[in-house]
C-alpha cells in the first residue's frame, strides 16, 4: 500500500483504456481518488462513472448535453482538469488527436503524464518532450510494448542499443491482396490478442498502430528511429525486447491484458499484486513465434516509417490522414486496402513545415483531413 | 572505460570458464589486470597464461609441478590469493568442490566474487551468504541462467514472485530408457547449445546441472525453493526469466556465449560493447519451445530437489556422490544411468545433519564420495 492516495484525472474515460484504468483504480482499494473524468460521447456511461468515482472535475464534448447528466463536480474544460494542482496523474486514454492538447497541459504543468493515446507523442513528441524536460513532467508509458521497453530499461544506465517492437501482426497475417479488398470492418474489429478501441484495432490489422508507435518510443525513450526495429510475434506474450550495447536482450511477457501496463504505469514505481487479471501459463506456451513484418501487404507500416524519418509536420499529416481514412472504413465508405491508399495520396501532396510549432501542426491536421476526404469523394464509384 | 582498472584473481584460469575469462580480458584492454592465476592440472596451458598476463600470484595444484613452470611471481595458496590486498575481483572459475574454501576466502574478505563453479554455493550456501553479508562481499554470478536473473531484477525495488530457470534439455532430450544406457561419454560431453567443462556438461545432460542451478539461484537471489521452477528451452536462447508479483516476467536473451555474462559480472554495473561475440539474429530465429521436464528419465533433477529441501548437509552428499559418479562415468567405469542411481544409493545412506559446521560440510563431503565409490564396486560386474 502507497503512503499517500493518488488523485487521478482519467481522459477519455469512457473509452476501452478508460474503462480498464477504471477497473484497475477498483480492484486496487485505497491507492487511487479519481478526481477528474473526462468522456466524449458516452454520456450514459461517464454519468455510472460519475455516480460510482464522484469526481470533482468532469468534462464531456458538448456542454449542451449537460442536460443528461447529473453530477455534483465542476465542470472544467479537459486542459484546466490536466493542469489543476488536486491531480497527481493525468491518464491520457483519448482517441486519435483528441488527447493532444490535454497532454500538453497535463506535461507544461508537470504532471506524471500517463500516456496511452499515441497520437498526441506522434505529431508534437519534439514539443511534448521539450516541455516535459522544463516542467519536469514524467511521461509513463500504458500502450503495452511501450511499458514492456520500460521495464526493460528499469536500472539500466546506459541507453539501449536498439528497441525491438513486437507485433501480433493484426487478424490479416498472410493475407493476399485479394482477401485483404474484401475484410470488413467487423472482422477488422477482431484483434486476436487484443482487447481495445476500434482506431487503435483498426491501425493494428494495417500495421499503421505499429509505425506509430515507432514514433511513441522514439520520443518517450529518446532513441534515434534507426534503432527501432519490429518484428512480428503472433502470440503477443513478449510485448516487445531491449537489445543493450553488449548484445543481451531483455524481454517483458504477460498475458496480453491492458490492465497490466496500465496499472504499472499507475503504481510504478512499485508493483502491485493483481489476482483479478489472467496470469501467463507455461505448461500452455508451446511455443513463441518470430517472423519479419510484410510491408508489401501492410503499406501503412512503411508509410509510418517515412513519415518518422520525414519528420515535421509528415507525421501529423500521417496521424490525420488515418484516422480519417479508418473512419471512413468503419463506416464501410471504403475498403480496408484504402486506408494505405488515401494515406499515401494524402502523403504525396503534403508540404512539409520542419520544426513545427503547434499551430503547424493544429493548421496540417486540418489540411490532412480534407484532403483525405477529398481523395476519398474523388474516388468514390456511383 | 572505467575509471580505474580493476584487478582479477582467476581460479581454474585454465578450464573453459577461466579461459573464457581470460578471452574476455584480451578483449577489454585496459580495463583489467590479472593479479592472479591458479589452476589444477594443465601445467601447460597455465605457463603460456603465465607469460601472457604477467600475474604476481600464481598457484598450481602440487608445488612439485614447480620444475614445469617458471614465473617472477609469488606461488600462494589460493584462499592468500583471493583474500589479497591487491585483488578486487575474485573469478571462481573451479570445478566441483574444488572453488569451496577460495571461495570463502574471498567472501570473507569482502571481495567481489563472481562465481561460475556451482558446488561451492550448493554445499555451503548458508555460510557464504552469511559471511558476505558480514564483510560485505558481492556474489556477482556467472552462470547464464543466474546472470539472467540477476540482470531482469536489475532496477527492480521488489522481490520476484518466481523464477523459471530455463534447462536446454541436454543432448539427449526425448531418448528411451534403453537408449540412455547405451550413451557413450562423448554422446554426453556434445551440448547442443554451450561450450562448457566436463563436469558441467554430463551434469547437463543428466539435468543435475538444472537441480545445483536451483539451489545456487536460492542463495544468490534470497528466494524460497517453492517459488523456484524449470522449464525446458531447446534453444537456450532465453537463459531464465523471472516473475514479479503483477505478472509481469522479464527474460534475458542472448547468443548461448558464456563470454557475455562473464563480462557482464566483471563490467557490472556498466555494460560494454563485444563485437567480436556472436548475436542473435532474429531473422534466423523462427521459434522459442517450452516443455516441463521430464523428471522421470532424468531422475538427478528430482534427487536435487529433494537434497535442497531437506537442505542441512544433504546437497554436500548430493554434489559429492554425482562428482564421483560423473567421473566413474567419464572413465568409462559406469553408465549413464548409474550416475543417478548411485547419486540416489548414497542420499538413502545419508545422515543429515541441520545447520552445519563447514567440517561437518568437508566430512559429509568425503563420507559421500567414499560411499559412491563403494556402491559402485559393489555392483561391479566381473
Amino acid at each position: 500500500m502507497g503512503d499517500s492516495i493518488k488523485k487521478l484525472a482519467i481522459f477519455g474515460s469512457t473509452g476501452s483504456i478508460g474503462r480498464q484504468t477504471l477497473q484497475v483504480v477498483r480492484n486496487l482499494t485505497g491507492r487511487f481518488r479519481v478526481v477528474g473524468l473526462a468522456a466524449g460521447q458516452n454520456l450514459e456511461l461517464l454519468s455510472e462513472q460519475i455516480a460510482e468515482f464522484q469526481p470533482k472535475y468532469i468534462y464531456y464534448q458538448s456542454k449542451e448535453s449537460s442536460k443528461f447528466i447529473t453530477h455534483s463536480g465542476t465542470f472544467l474544460p479537459m486542459e484546466e482538469i490536466a493542469g489543476h494542482p488536486d491531480v497527481d496523474i493525468v491518464v491520457i486514454a483519448t482517441s486519435g488527436k483528441a488527447g493532444l492538447s490535454a497532454t500538453l497541459a497535463a506535461v507544461r504543468a508537470g504532471k506524471k503524464v500517463a500516456i496511452a493515446n499515441k497520437e498526441p507523442l506522434v505529431m508534437a513528441g519534439e514539443i511534448i518532450t521539450r516541455e516535459a524536460k522544463k516542467s519536469g513532467a514524467q511521461l509513463l508509458p500504458i500502450d503495452s510494448e511501450h511499458s514492456a521497453i520500460w521495464q526493460c530499461l528499469n536500472g539500466e544506465s546506459q541507453p539501449p542499443k536498439r528497441i525491438l517492437l513486437t507485433a501480433s501482426g493484426g487478424p490479416f497475417r498472410g493475407f493476399s491482396q485479394e482477401q485483404l479488398n474484401q475484410v470488413t470492418p467487423q472482422q477488422a474489429l477482431k484483434h486476436p490478442s487484443w482487447q481495445m478501441g476500434k482506431k487503435v484495432t483498426i491501425d493494428s490489422a494495417t500495421l499503421m498502430n505499429k509505425g506509430l508507435e515507432i514514433m511513441e518510443a522514439r520520443w518517450l525513450f529518446n532513441i534515434p528511429l534507426a534503432q527501432i526495429d519490429v518484428i512480428i510475434h503472433h502470440q503477443s506474450i513478449i510485448h516487445s525486447m531491449v537489445e543493450f550495447i553488449d548484445g543481451s536482450f531483455k524481454a517483458q511477457m504477460s498475458f496480453p491484458d491492458m490492465r497490466l501496463p496500465i496499472q504499472y504505469a499507475l503504481t510504478w514505481p512499485e508493483r502491485v499484486p493483481n489476482p483479478e487479471l489472467p496470469k501467463l501459463d507455461w505448461a500452455q506456451i508451446k511455443s513463441l513465434t518470430f517472423e519479419p513484418p510484410d510491408y508489401k501487404m501492410f503499406p501503412c507500416l512503411e508509410l509510418a516509417i517515412k513519415a518518422a524519418k520525414t519528420g515535421g509536420t509528415a507525421p501529423t499529416a500521417l496521424c490525420a490522414a488515418d484516422e480519417t481514412a479508418v473512419d471512413l472504413f468503419l463506416q464501410g465508405a471504403v475498403n480496408f486496402t484504402d486506408i494505405a491508399r488515401i494515406v499515401a495520396g494524402v502523403m504525396t501532396e503534403h508540404q512539409n513545415i520542419c520544426d513545427p510549432a503547434l499551430d503547424d501542426i493544429m493548421n496540417i491536421d486540418r489540411w490532412a483531413r480534407d484532403k483525405a476526404l477529398k481523395l476519398f469523394r474523388q474516388d468514390k464509384k456511383c
